[in-house]
């Protein structure tokens, strides 16, 4: 065995406890909402073959991609003339298999190997890592969490309905509350193209537009003038980007000069329809959604609604995403399969609630009561009384080294956060109780076992 | 975009719903324990130094671990040389990181990297993924979930005790109740060779002895009457394991002849003392633990206690396994660390409650319920009250495609193993009421919503 030096790829990252609890209550916040809303579990393996990630990212994405070496004499039929050829046309040739790289592409594969046995609509949630060759920076891993949920075989908009509704309560279960849901639509963008009319690529125009938040509109513009943009178009595009806000002003612009703009602006507004007829009460789930003309997202593969997760007054980037596609499976031979999906992003969550400072307290363990003993006899008082805890429910342990110094026993239930302490003296024993002590508060009370069990138990 | 062959890897598995409700079963239930005994999660990253790794495993593991490529030109400064060299050479030029291949190392690596900030004793359990270049077979794969829990700076004996209790609560949780747990001690081996004696290694004679099980006493003998056993030696041993099955005659054997065996006697003794002490009421800790003299797993790292699970009448191998080390991270500069941990293998847990058919029955799905609507005036009617059943907690869904025949939203429904389908019809709407049918009973009544809430409340 070899001595090693210490240390963790860059990029990568140990969650300890307490991270991991906070990372938990994330997490399951969201499968308990996916759940509600009649979506199941899915997981697929970490490792797909490689010819069935290639191809599906773009050129860089296939060089972000991990491939892993072949088991075995990998080297076994290679020369030096695959040497010459360089890395690219080698990597297939030494690597059949590479790690996942989202969610969608092992997704898509999965219903497209499954098609005869998925009862369509099929609604599955998928949390999972996923692994990315991207230069490690603050708040870029080369392995993170994907939340997806998505909904396949139907094109019914009553799904992008309910996206704006779990959207909404993921957020608000974890008391997030001040956060805007944009929402746009494939064809509005593709409207707005024919509309203003361009020389280059549609494409170009979206890429510029969904800079704006970033660098503004002049510098849209500029950039749009560069590649041949007229004056009047330049016009026209901050005409109708200073209506954005209104759905019903854009339907001035767009009637009777684009159908497909129109097709995208009925949508919309269908998904607003149908958000106010989920809400009884004084409900109000159309107040955080507010349609954005610029947002232009997943532009190769969404081709309806568009949506995005900003928080408020937290700089950060977006912490959700999402639209509806026409053609998830087609690159595995499964053509014309729609649905609607989207995705948390919990790392910017979990930096979100850090920064906001709303992560529920008291959750750096899970143990709610320690037992000390620091002799034989307060030992063998302590276990059955220990065991009787556990039978309850409580989570409970007792310090293992049990002759050690209370002062070390406190210490490691301080150190761990466990909030109560029991303490088992010889005035215990004779009177049959325990020492309970409050580590918070720093107060200490004799109980009997029951009284310790129902005190334990609304806390 | 390229038209790809659909597969996944050999060795790796999808796991759709209905497996992932009960594999979430199998991970809750063991989770809950862990931390009922006070032990809290911790997730490393898939991802570690392949320096981490190798020499870890030996050198066949070396060979099973997944490597990656490093990422862009991994090629720029190999030569015709470096192909000469062979395969075993070239790895750690092209590749710097690799595949995790147990939770063992990189707790460790985490031990050592954080020891001045963990309070010990550290009690954490971590569930994660790991990577083995096997050759797949059944019930062996290339990606599988260990489950372990560890405790690390402390060498009390209660925490084998709390091993064994644990062990006991899983089990018991999942349904499983025919089984043995089985323990030894590795000093208790030791002492069996000094007794015994050997002219070949130690280790040659606990690994025959290991075998037992499989191919029974004669042909261990006949093994080690090969590596030159005498038949005097043959003949102590067959008298030694004679009496295996009890600690008590194992001393009078042991007694001013090993002092190593006479230590491990006195340790197995003292975990066995440490649950009766456990024990309230008529429980019976004990009852399932079986001292086995031939138990000889992980014999190049645990040096007290050795555990593993074996399911009665289910063709397969142990479902848990763990023991008592004492030096778990000097590979990464920290000596002298001991502790004691053990994992189970959720696969075979799996295999054992299908074998045993012990699954929670109803569990192919979480919804709870399904609204139908087949108009305009259904779904308006519907939509508020699904949100106030949402609202309530029930795991309620919409068929999305409200205007598809009623018959294929049930098969739907079927398909899915949604219990409990409402529909909406005029009479309903007229009467305010929700026609409500059980998909398992057939049978359908009228129920007003505040009714139907109830009803799936207790379901």
């Amino acid at each position: 065995m070899s001595n090693t030096k210490v240390g963790i790829p860059k990029g990568t990252r140990d969650f300890g406890p307490a991270e991991m609890l906070k990372r938990t209550f994330i997490l399951d916040t969201i499968k308990k909402v996916f759940q509600k809303f009649g979506f199941l579990p899915l997981e697929t393996p970490s490792i797909e073959r490689l010819d069935v990630l290639t191809g599906k990212y773009g050129e860089e994405g296939d060089q972000l991609i991990f491939k892993i070496l072949n088991s075995g004499d990998y080297l076994k039929d290679i020369q030096q003339k695959d040497l010459d050829e360089g890395y690219k046309k080698m990597t297939p040739k030494i690597s059949k298999k590479a790690l996942r790289y989202d969610l969608t592409v092992p997704f898509a594969r999965y219903v497209a190997m499954n098609r005869s046995n998925l009862s369509l609509p099929f609604k599955r949630y998928q949390i999972q890592p996923v692994w990315r060759g991207d230069r490690p920076q603050k708040g870029r891993y080369q392995e993170f969490y994907q939340c997806d949920a998505d909904v396949v075989g139907t094109n019914s908009l009553l799904c992008e309905a309910e996206v704006v509704l779990m959207m909404q309560e993921v957020l608000g279960q974890l008391g997030i509350e001040d956060y805007t849901i944009k929402i746009n639509n494939r064809k509005i963008l593709s409207g707005l193209a024919e509309v203003i009319g361009t020389s280059f690529s549609a494409q170009s125009l979206f890429i510029a537009l969904d800079k704006l938040d970033k660098i503004g509109l002049d510098k849209v513009l500029e950039e749009l003038y560069e590649r041949g943009f007229t004056s009047e178009q330049g016009e026209k595009l901050k005409g109708l980007i200073e209506k954005m806000d209104s759905l019903d002003s854009l339907i001035s612009e767009f009637e009777g000069k684009t159908e497909v703009g129109m097709t995208g602006i009925q949508e919309l507004k269908e998904v607003w329809s149908l958000l106010s007829a989920f809400q009884a009460k004084n409900q109000n789930f159309q107040e955080k959604l507010v349609f954005d003309l610029t947002l232009a997202r997943g532009l190769t593969y969404y081709t309806g609604a568009i949506f995005e997760i900003k928080v408020n007054n937290v700089q950060i980037g977006s912490i959700s995403g999402g639209g509806r596609y026409d053609d998830l499976t087609s690159n595995f031979g499964f053509p014309d399969v729609s649905g609607v999906g989207f995705s948390f992003g919990v790392d910017r969550i979990y930096d979100v609630m850090e920064a906001l400072d709303i992560f529920p307290k008291g959750q750096q363990t899970t143990t709610q009561v320690m037992f000390t003993a620091f002799d034989e006899e307060s030992l063998k008082y302590a276990l059955p009384i220990l065991q009787k805890f556990r039978e309850e429910g409580i989570r409970s342990e007792i310090f293992p080294d049990y002759k050690k110094k209370l002062g070390k026993q406190f210490n490691y239930a301080n150190a761990k956060g466990i909030p109560f302490v029991i303490v088992i003296g010889s005035e215990e024993r004779q009177k049959n109780l325990l020492s309970i002590k409050d580590m918070e508060a720093g107060s200490q009370e004799q109980l009997s076992t029951k009284e310790v069990l129902a005190k334990l138990k609304i806390t």
